[in-house]
């Protein structure tokens, strides 16, 4: 199939034709990013979700429910095309995502509105971001209304995913470990929705008031300074992105996702807050910070690259091996580099 | 303080000059670098050991039992100096931090053979990776023996900065969790030591065994596939670097750090594992593997300063609009800033 064809058909609802475009795009091959220039002026449409949070917390099964949700929303209401893209950066093991998608095809399998990619890359975290913010941009062109991006973890991998969503949530669950308001802290601010799964356990009430806590406490650290944060560290800054959300009550959900509780009251909660940012102006402020980071990203990637390439053959290693005798130092390296080329 | 004398005076053992160096250092001012550069030659004495694991592991009760035994290590053995770093990239409370470097000193209070520092940055991660780089070369010259790096998670965050270290520790606990494999997966990579800590709590034996079966598991991964993984995301490689260190059997250690319990095994582990390393020759491949990160993080950063401050004023703004509104896609935006510059 030539490039023209494989976006045409990715348009046109083709199911393998996404899988293959989906693996060259993962894959980074030139057929997959000349797919993907095609497919970008049809993106735009599909709602973002992030779905982050710890492992032992139920992530999947929630995903899974809210997936079938969307198919299923009961008398009047039209199901929505949703799709799951789940990534984990700290899996080196393919065969466990695969294995982990099987099991939950089991659940939605043959419904030709569910789509579900788990992508287990080893890669730097700048390539795990920019290969799921590309995944995510042809399975928008694909139609899908709802996608769903679900990461494992409370790190900086998470916050770099959650830049790639409209809204993100944060799931938890009761006893997790004793220091939770740790954790809290840094994850906090890329909540839109904080979801205490497994509710039906014991320390449900300490678990959300301990996050009722946070929040609280964060108080003065309102969506503005989400913005803040992620712009501080991006260059080429721009003073209308720099503008603060309208102030959104990230609200709490108790779910019990296995047994399907909640869901009705969790699928409103990322609803309003499609609304809040419709309203508010919140939905353009951040599809400005969702391209600009991977803009950022990309460019980062070829700027890097370019500047290897233009490296004379034996300069890079005899520069590091000065390095590890001590001649010079890291920053004089990277002077005397950079000399070199420009 | 002339920055002559600010590196003299750390070299020469005053704390105060240490700590000044060291914010310097995380500020990224001219004076910090300077300071750094004319501080490098005086590095590479420490052995550099990371500290990782999830929250409710008790990591920073290990580290401060491994402190304490670094100082007092018995009859007729001399004690080390010792500094920690704490990095923890998801907190964005500096306060919390502090509190936490107080209830730490009040262990080691007063102990000039002891240097503690945390540093809760909210930057990128490659910064948060290359100012904990800098921290740390600033007390190698500084001459603690023993610089221990702690980080909260079991994200790629840990994974980067596990690249600083000589020797990795991986912490874990009974009962966090039920999805254990899932975790540990990505994180026996960059184990050289594996610590079972809480191992008075129920359910020790089944985390053990978990962690026992995913080493065994992981058998075709062992050292060899580290170092792949790690240089198939670094440019400019090095066919010498890529050579395999020879096999590392990664203990697995049991400690009650509140009590101490554990902590002789673990320090022997450590030391165990610096021997290896001498022995073997993976201490200088560890070297090059660290320095080399940090040439590459160095110069990413330039890079793309660089770029960005060399774009006409306006033409990143106007490229981004046309991204919003699907005119261009992120590939095409890149390759025309590109041609602009170059």
């Amino acid at each position: 199939m030539s490039e023209l064809d494989l976006a045409q058909a990715v348009l046109a609802g083709d199911r393998l034709a996404l899988a293959r475009t989906l693996s060259h795009v993962e894959n980074n091959t030139t057929e997959g990013r000349s797919t993907l220039s095609k497919l970008f002026a049809h993106t735009g449409h599909a709602h973002l979700v992030g779905v982050t949070g710890a492992s032992g917390t139920g992530k999947s099964s929630l995903v899974n429910q809210l997936a079938r949700y969307y198919r299923h929303p009961g008398e009047g209401l039209l199901p929505l095309r949703v799709a799951v893209v789940a990534v984990d950066p700290t899996s080196p093991f393919t065969g466990g995502a695969i294995l982990g998608d099987r099991i939950r095809m089991r659940d939605l399998a043959g419904d030709p509105g569910v789509f579900i990619r788990s992508m287990a890359t080893r890669g730097s975290l700048g390539g795990i971001a920019s290969t799921t913010a590309a995944v995510v941009q042809v399975l928008d062109a694909a139609k899908f209304d709802m996608i769903l991006i679900e990461t494992v973890g409370a790190g900086q991998s998470e916050v770099e995913i959650a830049h790639l969503a409209h809204t993100t949530l944060v799931v938890e669950a009761p006893g997790l470990g004793d220091d939770i308001q740790a954790i809290k802290a840094g994850i906090l601010e890329i909540a839109d929705v904080l979801v205490v799964n497994k509710a039906d356990l014991p320390g449900v009430e300490n678990t959300e008031r301990a996050l009722r806590g946070s929040l609280d406490l964060a108080h003065p650290l309102p969506q503005r300074i989400r913005h803040h944060g992620q712009f501080e560290t991006v260059p080429g800054q721009d003073d209308r992105i720099e503008a603060a959300e309208p102030i959104w009550e990230t609200p709490i959900i108790r779910t019990v996702a296995i047994e399907g509780t909640g869901i009705p009251e969790l699928v409103k909660a990322i609803s309003d807050h499609r609304t809040h940012l419709d309203a508010t102006g919140g939905w353009v402020l951040r599809e400005r910070w969702r391209l600009k980071t991977e803009l950022d990203m990309l460019l980062t990637n070829r700027l890097v690259e370019g500047f290897y390439t233009s490296l004379p053959a034996g300069v890079y290693d005899n520069t590091l091996q000065d390095m590890l005798e001590r001649r010079i130092s890291p920053y004089q390296a990277v002077e005397k580099l950079i000399e070199m080329v420009i």
